[in-house]
């Protein structure tokens, strides 16, 4: 099995923007990173982005390949790719989920299915895996959960769906920082904590509230 | 082991307001009720409610309970009297719940931990487990994630996270509406089928679009 991860630098996590400076947006994907490729260690992974980036920056021995290309094309290139050499199984795993563990990758590999789909919240797609690359497509953006299971049922492939809180918290929007605060362990949760973020309870509601030490 | 379910009839799910009027607010509840208590069907169940119920609205032949404290009140004098009695262990769970099935209640009851907390997105607490209920109570509102956990450690119990998806999707505000609508298969989801509503992306997003035939 091939992991691929995935990943945009620029402008990253733009919808925080709200609360966080481009600088500590660029910061906070770098630490997901690395908690992702934590997560994902012993495994043959593949960094699949058109950023530059050197194996310093994620301290990791994984494979960098560049690609101009958007998040589908990129994907559905690897894909076929993959198909053209060996046609072994991949993993698609996004690079904003902070809070897996080895644990997830080992179990979703370890399911039988031609296709397992671990769901994000909202009706994306954040961990795909794909038993034979060959006459599966990607299809991200928008409600890719329907978009994938469509795809498996059209290629008469077996689904199953992996079924995890940490798998489906990916990190988007201000109100998943209390996520990450409440439930991670790795670099990116304990750089909120050093940025002065802290959960706040207001009118029975939980966010985030920053304290500028 | 003794489940109890928490239910509130009484101006349900008011954040629900904005798409839905009181009469299918109260249609959503009660059919969220029904799923939850068909995952829990085979377990002893006691339902703790101030609303007059009868067994004939929740269609099963599980214990109600009539209780005009608060939530946490209510739950601490069941967990006193369940001390009281016999100190069997008890699982609370919410009733908003429409993604649970009976496997998530096996898994949860036959882990080892003192006490098992099964997170709802924000801080919450979906799904607990107490072993022991002499010396425990409940803290529910707010991060209630967090509470569980510190009064566990100050009972000196031992704890397990457990991480599931489904239990985590409580249907609190329109956005829910998303998961339900993609992940159910239930009365609660197909009421919203019949109601017109469907998964519609904008802009990228998902969201709900509300047909009204």
């Amino acid at each position: 099995m091939k992991i691929v991860v995935p990943f945009k630098r620029k402008n990253a996590k733009s919808r925080l923007a709200s609360i966080l400076t481009p600088d500590e947006r660029d910061t906070l994907a770098m630490n997901m990173l690395h908690d992702v490729m934590g997560a994902l260690d012993g495994f043959e992974v593949d960094l699949l982005t058109s950023s530059m980036l050197s194996n310093k920056d994620v301290d990791f021995s994984s494979c960098i390949l560049l690609s101009d290309y958007g998040l589908n094309e990129a994907l559905n290139e690897y894909l076929n790719s993959r198909a053209e050499q060996d046609n072994d199984s991949v993993m698609i795993v996004m690079a904003d989920l902070p809070l897996i563990s080895s644990k997830h990758i080992s179990e979703i590999a370890g399911l039988d299915a031609d296709i397992v789909i671990a769901p994000g919240k909202g009706g994306g797609t954040n961990i795909l895996y794909i038993k034979d690359p060959s006459g599966f497509h990607v299809d991200y953006y928008g409600a890719s959960f329907l978009d994938h299971l469509r795809i498996a049922r059209e290629n008469g492939a077996s689904v199953e769906i992996y079924d995890s809180f940490a798998v489906s918290t990916d990190i988007d929007e201000p109100d998943d920082l209390v996520e990450l605060l409440m439930h991670g362990s790795g670099k990116a949760s304990r750089m909120l904590t050093d940025y002065g973020f802290d959960v706040a309870v207001r009118d029975g509601r939980v966010g985030i509230d920053r304290n500028r030490a």
